[in-house]
């Protein structure tokens, strides 16, 4: 972030983050339903400060419009397959509003038989996966969700990109306003960041990655032209390779390396599949709900207790003080937003 | 294994590893079909050179069985909950006989409806979850499991147990005997590793544990007497968090805290719930299977082409060098073993 953390700010209100994104998005070319959708998430991610998930995104989903890859106005089609699948082809569209138009179901899937899944197939990838676990998590139920990218990474062991950053996610409904949630990606450090470091000319820490001859490094650069690595060292990778297959082959959908070679260089944001389980708490727990939540909350307290946070603590804060008083963008940022849409 | 790798060896058969584990838990106390189901899988461990989770075993079973906690005889009781949901109470007995009793159901499910969800209900664990996955692979089906154990790990910016070693396995179906398989603790190391530190009074790395005041320490002692810490900092503790809260009080079952206060000192194994889910490739990816199959296929191909290994290579290995030649086990675990059964 501290390439954007310096210099001049501008104030917004979290209701000017979502029109100006849908403003800068349909003036690109998005459909109005796509920018609703892509500017929710967006709004959401500036709005709790994960600043790289919020409008720094704006020009890389220009960049992702004007690739000419996606489509722009595709209807997703959602397809009831069983009383434990929906799938939803986002037919070369952002996934979001395939995601959206398909959780109910999914959720109501999940409530009447306790466990059920969402496939979505064909579609741009954008941003965290958190939204989307909120989005479940509000409608009561726990939700794990994951997806592949493109092959930066290299599986311990190896020495070049072979596994995505392979985000993965999951949710659990809490009394009150916020559920737990974690958010992240199965390489040492998100591809962003990394990018990050190389424009601040900052030296990465040891485990980041390796250069293009194998041998670690300590260069943002050299890792982004070799390879990231996993986190978690050979556990890591395990899990990396999981969500390739749950969200790759299980799926019928891509791999990251075979979304690397559909988008052949032209930096759009990946195009593969994401997977999504929906977890009833009251059929999967037998009925009794309040010892369930009771049993959770327990072990949420237990973190408090000695001290320990859970992991959206602060992007929750972070929501609370946007709400009350706006956000601050950098000038920069939003002198170039603004020059997207001109 | 350090421990264990020394000294004079007995050359034992395969066959012969299991009808020895029989005849010491039958003698034991345990049934028939609890003490097969066990050495089912403690013969499966010492085959494929996972030594901790072979023979090593027994003297720990014998423990738990006359802890006086454990059923050694009820028969699991299944349910048939729901198109997507098995419930499989072990009613206080191992939890192996349960889950070869529910496993035919659940892939059905799976096959039927793309996705299920096996949820094992008050049952005491047992050992690595590979051979539970491998079962389910066997039939055609991926899989995922998870169950927590005792709170001996703290989370990541805490300093006192709270997390399970919680373990996480997944398998992946694949042309030929073998599938891909991972299985690993979400702590830095398993508990029983770390206990094998401690009588061969051997340093532990740094990152496995800290001592009763929260201090990093490199003595196995003092993290047994304090805490474990999780693989990979915060995501692996939010990993394991998953675990407790989707093997615990989403299935309506015990957190790893809770589990060690129902053993009350007792040592034997943690008592709680697991959760296994299933996934059906034809139905989950709309029904070209050959074509999911070569994709993941393409994948395995990637790790082998940059001379990295996947997870379960050695232990297939091992398998081979067995299943022809036999095993060697420690005589002093042998003598040990035989002096259990006297």
């Amino acid at each position: 972030m501290s390439a954007l953390d310096a210099g001049d700010t501008v104030a917004l209100s979290v209701d000017e983050v979502f029109a100006l994104s849908r403003r800068i998005l349909t003036g690109a070319g998005l459909s109005l339903p796509h920018a609703e959708a892509v500017a929710r998430v967006i709004t959401a991610g500036e709005r709790d400060e994960c600043a790289s998930h919020g409008l720094f995104r704006l020009p890389g989903c220009v960049q992702t419009i004007q690739s000419g890859k996606m489509s722009l106005d595709a209807e997703p089609v959602i397809t009831d397959v069983s009383p434990a699948l929906v799938r939803a082809d986002a037919k070369l569209a952002y996934s979001l509003l395939a995601f959206e138009r398909a959780a109910p179901l999914l959720a109501r899937k999940a409530k009447t038989v306790g466990v059920a899944a969402l496939a979505i197939n064909n579609c741009f990838h954008f941003s965290a996966l958190w939204p989307e676990i909120e989005h479940l998590t509000d409608m009561g139920v726990a939700a794990l969700a994951m997806t592949p990218s493109h092959a930066w990474v290299a599986p311990a062991g190896g020495h070049k990109g072979l596994l995505g950053t392979n985000p993965i996610a999951f949710g659990w409904p809490r009394p009150g306003p916020h559920p737990y949630v974690f958010d992240f990606a199965t390489s040492a450090i998100a591809r962003g960041d990394m990018a990050l470091h190389d424009i601040a000319d900052k030296p990465i820490p040891d485990g980041w990655g390796i250069d293009a001859d194998g041998r670690p490094t300590n260069s943002a650069r050299a890792a982004l032209d070799g390879a990231m690595l996993t986190f978690g060292g050979h556990k890591g990778s395990a899990l990396s390779t999981m969500i390739e297959l749950m969200a790759g082959p299980l799926i019928g959908d891509l791999t990251s390396r075979e979304s690397m070679a559909f988008d052949d260089g032209s930096r759009a944001a990946p195009m593969h599949g994401e997977l999504i389980l929906a977890f009833d708490p009251a059929i999967m727990g037998g009925g009794d709900v309040e010892a369930q939540a009771a049993r959770a909350e327990a072990l949420f307290a237990g973190f408090s207790a000695q001290g320990a946070r859970l992991p959206s603590e602060r992007r929750y804060a972070a929501r609370a003080r946007s709400l009350a008083h706006g956000v601050r963008t950098p000038q920069v940022l939003y002198d170039r937003i603004l020059a997207l849409g001109a």
